[in-house]
């Protein structure tokens, strides 16, 4: 590897052209952190909010686009300890990942599960960390409640339906069409509603009612998801695709006893994030081990073709991850 | 004390005129069961919305107002253990209360702290299950964190004032005069905001924002107790004054983490209940035997008189818990 590296970056707000190819120097590590010269790069949501401008990096974060990656460690920075040049990883990065080479701290690093290639590997840490956090910890999902997922087959709704039955909780998931439904049953949800044909709240409320609901839709959503909740049960937004400015009733949020939460990863701390990284090595990677889930892969495109990439994720079409290899 | 008894009821929804003294059977203890013979009542907020027909009691509750008492242990139900006529107690009770006895789960019991007049006891009840189960277990305040109490010189605002303090936690207290805010104050707050005269988000902001809110207002508060949340935060309805349909903007909710619920006392199993008393019974009982908190008493009318109690109450004027003789 040269002293410089390509990279992918948004210098100015705009559509998918807007992503531009540059050349940058080498990040060197910093105490602490390892760099990883990239083997793929998951493309997610925030990517796109970030090209258009409205999601701009925290402080301190690359400029460079990009949360997740996978690939071999080839530096390590003072202080250091765990990880050996030439191991193989996937890590949560808080930007530059459409990248040669990213810098990251090692605590956001996890060694490559052996049952994956490397390049897949790209498509864990975002919905890993995402679904475990959002899902898990602030939505404290118990087993033989039921998880209702929207987005059933997005990257994180994917991995949301895999690791709530590994963990031996019921799921209902929601998805735009038939074929995407086919996809979430297969995936472990024991009932999947296209959207488009059938209200979700008469379906769900019909099966049960939810405990957690896991939403990145927002608008009028909210006061749905609330409608189907079981008592106790907790709402967990992740991200708004129909705004976030709601009109909801909170009566049935203090009758019912039930909690509206949420949360981003990119802005938590680096001890945070090893703290879930810790959570995850010990609970979900096993589960990767024993074959009870695996990201699912939708398409892969060159770093070069990252336009063609977010085109894809803005399309909705897309079911699973996207990934870019380096 | 003979088969029949004084009971206030509501027969049809109305004014403070629309509560009727009547004559009811003396109630008999069921299994696990305690009866009361009461000192005093106490006169909450939900008994005035029950009265004007918004809030009908659960099933299986009489519908005798009154959601707590203090008094004298005077008939035990099969199989009640560690209690015995003539023990001296308060109790929360689902309904039944403004009577001159009323029957009760014995999980629902806890004996008159040796500090307190057995009248004074019932104003206890309510206030400390609902700042326990709201501040303390659902909103997880912890010791160093601010508590935000909207309605600092209300029953259930004195005891959580006092509450916090006791748990080591700051307080701020919102309330509608000069007077109620140096009340507020003695009580232990560190800051009382007059919200006829302040806006309250930028003086809590200026204070260091809150850990925990506490409110009962609902309507324009809600944005607005959002907006003094610290990252993490907590805000707990335990009432919607000034209604419960808001208009809210969720991005802050999921950008700093926030969790929105309330709950409400009365609906939980009687099991949960007992949970609660004897939580209360480990951690609050032993503040008040300190002398750390004791229950505010604004004013005390003989049970006939229950009408002017509410119309005290409905006024805003009082300051502390408002008790009914019987």
């Amino acid at each position: 590897m040269s002293q410089t590296m390509r990279a992918i970056t948004a210098p100015s707000p705009g559509g998918p052209d807007a992503l531009t190819l540059e050349k940058r120097p080498l990040p060197e590590p910093a105490p602490g952190e390892v760099r990883i010269a990239v083997t793929a790069a998951g493309v997610n949501r925030p990517d796109v909010f970030q090209r258009l401008g409205f999601y701009p990096p925290p402080k301190d974060a690359s400029d460079i686009l990009g949360l997740e990656v996978s690939g071999t460690i080839d530096a390590l920075g003072e202080g250091v300890t765990g990880w050996k040049t030439g191991d193989e990883v996937c890590a949560l990065v808080a930007g530059g990942g459409y990248a040669e080479a990213v810098t990251v701290n090692a605590g956001s690093v996890l060694a490559r599960p052996g049952t994956l290639s490397l390049r897949d590997c790209a498509g864990l840490p975002e919905t890993v960390f995402t679904v475990w956090a959002n899902v898990f910890e602030s939505g404290a999902l118990r087993p033989g409640e039921t998880l209702l997922v929207h987005g059933g087959t997005s990257g994180i709704g994917t991995m949301a339906i895999q690791m709530a039955r590994a963990y031996g909780a019921r799921v209902i998931a929601t998805a735009g069409s038939n074929e995407k439904c086919v996809l979430c049953e297969r995936l472990g949800a024991e009932l999947a509603i296209n959207y488009r044909e059938t209200d979700f709240v008469e379906a769900v409320k019909a099966a049960g009612g939810a405990g957690v609901v896991l939403d990145m839709v927002g608008g009028d959503y909210t006061a749905r998801n609330i409608a189907v909740l079981n008592p106790g049960g907790r709402l967990v937004n992740i991200a708004f695709l129909k705004g976030s400015k709601v009109e909801i009733d909170l009566m049935p949020v203090m009758l019912k006893r039930l909690t509206l939460t949420g949360s981003t990863l990119r802005a938590r701390p680096v001890a945070e994030k090893a703290r879930l990284a810790a959570a995850i090595r010990q609970t979900v990677w096993p589960w990767i081990a024993a074959g009870k889930l695996e990201p699912v892969i939708d398409s892969v495109f060159p770093l070069e073709r990252a336009a063609d990439a977010h085109s894809r994720i803005e399309d909705g079409d897309h079911m699973g991850k996207i990934l870019l290899t380096v």
